[in-house]
């Protein structure tokens, strides 16, 4: 067994090599490519990429596997080998399933799609994109075919996000979730609305990228494992354990644009950079799920980084950076600033309570258009609709509608979900993790995130992608994935700032 | 034959993109990547380049470029076609000859060898780093060997960086420049010295870096397809044409180190942008030899950067810059100072009239140790020797000494000579433009480089690497590669600013 498992792990170490060259091409395509790169740089990665995917599916991984599961039964079942065998297999069955030939002509359509989509966008033209999402909404139809049978065509690509999630599973726990998350909106807009214009002064943007920095070391991100840089669209990549990237994105007329940019990004990279050594180049080095993922970035963005406690201690630095900006303006009217509810169009710049409303009206769309109830040329109005039924706004056009989102040009159908889930995660274990910290509040008013991110490292990084997210979550906190620690979240911080 | 060399193209332009992918992987690891990141770095480029090299060793371009080659004949010689065959051919041929044990294993070797070297030259230790270049030589050796039989066991490592060029040729041209060389010096010598205390005042790194940029960009180097980060060690890479950059090290208390230093990297960057489009992806998309890369970046650095045309020009400009430092000091101090002739201990800081004599020293040790009659135990005493001989000084310690520079514990033996062949035949292609161009002093003293840019698109960018580089030279030129050009201009030069 040692040596197929060395001969299995070769290869994949070969895989993951190209698959981290790839994040190093894509990095430098959004950090300092100059534009002339581009032609060249779409071959490269089109090539490499291509050789990881080949490498990957090559008959000798499955004749490897099939070797080694026999022994399997002798394992500890959640061994790193165990684990590591149970995924490489499902993850090649995946891949196996789908004709190189559509793999091709798929990145051929969504990097047409993408092209046209950043054109129709800025011109706020959804007929100029809409023959093209047909186009990838057929694919996705005719990749979820590949899978089939199945209970619903959104199975196959939810189970690319999150491995063994149900569609079935996420509709119950959004449709518990809906309702109680629009009483707290109502509830909210009842109230007389709050004022934050103090965070929409002009800030240095020098300085907005030191407080930021200047956090996220204290959030624990290691330097010398990791950089930021600045990019149009903010993201953490991770090449190994050693070298976890965020980037940023500054608004000089609006703080919090980068400030919880940064602490969201931070968040993504405390992850990657506490995946396990020892499992380094194999598919397990890795996170489990994009929700998982999602849930990490969001505990340092809002549950620490919007929280009261966080600011006792850092608004007077804050401050220091901006006094006159904020020199004189109080804590509390700075919280309520950096936590104001209200309906808006713009999904990445949603607050907590209404975030996950837009993911709700894209799972409705997605699932759908997927299904064949929603013909593409009826999103617009769709779109709308829901966010007149969600939020009670209209958009005043597909710009600020259905156009705003990268992801479905892409061909990722299935992902958004993941951003409403990794809310719920983080709640769920921000309970568990206060439990186990009783003085956490207490901690973080000191500035101190040591015992948090310990927790975080034990329950959550240590385990790269051994697991499926279902399973973790029940090993992190006991209990399957609820809505309630979310809600209740929501609720009490919200019901102490607009005294509800 | 258009379906063949389509197939053969298609493999190329592979190779070309994993090339291409590691030329990225090593620019990030010598520009931004954090310390952590270099055990993952160098698994990545070690299967990225294992991969590359398979991919060109291949059977089946040993077999696509057999089933062209008969069809050579039809061709025009010149065609990019017929070149690209042969071109290709000569570089599958050497490949193949060297097994691919030998390959994992030299870098094996050579990546121990160097990481002992960086310690051996701090502590200036040679003897931590003898074992190690003992078995560079060794190997060095042992790959001439899979090219035998040859004239001089010099001849295949020669090869590797002036193809088709021959160890006798070489040894001819710098016998012939050896003594006429040390006599300018010797003349110089006898002079009063030049005083450079002027380059060595407090400069502003900002401010030099501004001023570096100024100048590349008026030379011709176009930023929408490259640009310039600051690393250790200076140096240009292209990924493509679309993407070609420069790096540079900014010394605060020594003005000419970036300065020069950028104009260098420059004169690199203008011939990789200059390179032609319709090569891109194949063995020809580069550089014909190592001398010929020099002697572009060279030109700009020297034959323009150090002339008195250009400073008559650009003077103005950098005292604007530090009018504290430069304000009252006179255009001739300062050309007389940026042109100071005076033997030093470091190859990299050595002037213009000085520089080749460290380069025929390193040839003259290569050449002995590869061909047994030198033990590499009594290298620093050889090389503290060849320095009294050829410059009059000896070193105090190895540091300044054998180890100072990296190539050979990198394997690079045969990379030295291009460093003076460089020189040779900027000087001689210099000749040619300047009778091409006869007003090309004039156009220098205006700040105006396109003509001789042009005329070094036409005559050796465009060509990439279709040439050998002893047939481009008398395309160029109309004459074999001679040092009379450049012996020519050392003493004009010299003979003007010291009055010999």
């Amino acid at each position: 067994m040692d040596e197929t498992l060395k001969s299995l792990k070769e290869i994949l170490g070969q895989v993951a090599d190209l698959e981290a060259s790839v994040a190093v091409l894509e990095w430098d395509q959004q950090t300092y490519m100059p534009p002339g790169g581009a032609d060249g740089r779409s071959m490269a990665l089109s090539t490499v990429s291509r050789l990881a995917h080949e490498s990957f599916i090559d008959d000798r991984v499955g004749e490897l596997l099939s070797a080694l599961e026999p022994g399997l039964a002798s394992l500890d079942p959640d061994s790193d080998e165990a684990r590591l065998v149970r995924v490489t297999r499902r993850q090649y069955d995946k891949a196996r399933k789908v004709p190189a030939q559509f793999v091709a002509e798929f990145r051929r359509v969504t990097s047409l799609s993408f092209q046209t989509w950043q054109e129709a966008r800025v011109r706020s033209n959804f007929a100029l994109f809409r023959p093209h999402l047909e186009r990838v909404v057929e694919m996705r139809r005719q990749y979820a075919g590949f899978f089939a049978p199945y209970d619903s065509v959104y199975d196959p690509p939810l189970d690319d996000h999150e491995p063994g999630m149900k569609t079935a599973e996420l509709k119950a726990i959004f449709e518990a979730l809906r309702p109680r998350q629009v009483k707290l909106i109502q509830a909210i807009a009842e109230k007389p609305p709050v004022d934050d214009s103090l965070l929409r002064l002009n800030y240095d943007e020098a300085k907005q990228w030191d407080f930021g920095m200047e956090v996220a070391k204290s959030f624990g991100y290691d330097l010398s494992r990791g950089r930021e840089d600045r990019s149009a669209h903010p993201f953490t990549t991770g090449f190994n354990t050693g070298d976890v990237r965020i980037t940023t994105r500054l608004d000089r007329n609006y703080l919090p644009e980068g400030m919880f940019g940064t602490f969201h990004e931070t968040g993504h990279a405390l992850y990657d950079q506490g995946l396990p050594q020892r499992l380094e180049r194999t598919p397990i080095a890795r996170s489990l799920s994009y929700a998982f993922h999602e849930s990490q970035s969001r505990t340092w963005e809002n549950l620490v980084g919007r929280s009261r406690p966080f600011w006792k201690h850092y608004y007077p630095r804050l401050q220091a950076y901006f006094p006159e900006q904020l020199g004189s303006v109080d804590l509390d009217t700075f919280y309520r600033a950096v936590n104001r509810v209200v309906p808006s169009f713009i999904r990445t710049e949603a607050d907590e309570a209404t975030y996950n409303l837009h993911i709700m009206l894209r799972l409705d769309l997605e699932m759908a258009f997927l299904e064949g109830r929603l013909a593409v040329a009826d999103l617009p109005e769709a779109w709308a609709s829901g966010m007149r039924e969600y939020l009670g706004i209209t958009p005043p056009d597909d710009k600020v509608g259905v156009l705003q989102d990268v992801h479905w040009s892409t061909g990722a159908v299935g992902y958004f979900p993941t951003y409403a889930l990794g809310n719920l995660l983080a709640a769920q274990l921000w309970e568990k993790a206060q439990s186990d910290i009783p003085d956490l509040s207490k901690q973080i008013e000191r500035g101190e995130f040591r015992d948090l991110l310990a927790w975080q490292r034990e329950n959550v990084h240590q385990h790269g992608g051994k697991y499926e997210p279902m399973e973790l979550i029940v090993k992190a906190t006991g209990t399957p994935l609820t809505p309630e620690p979310y809600l209740r979240y929501l609720w009490a911080k919200y019901g102490e700032i607009y005294g509800l």
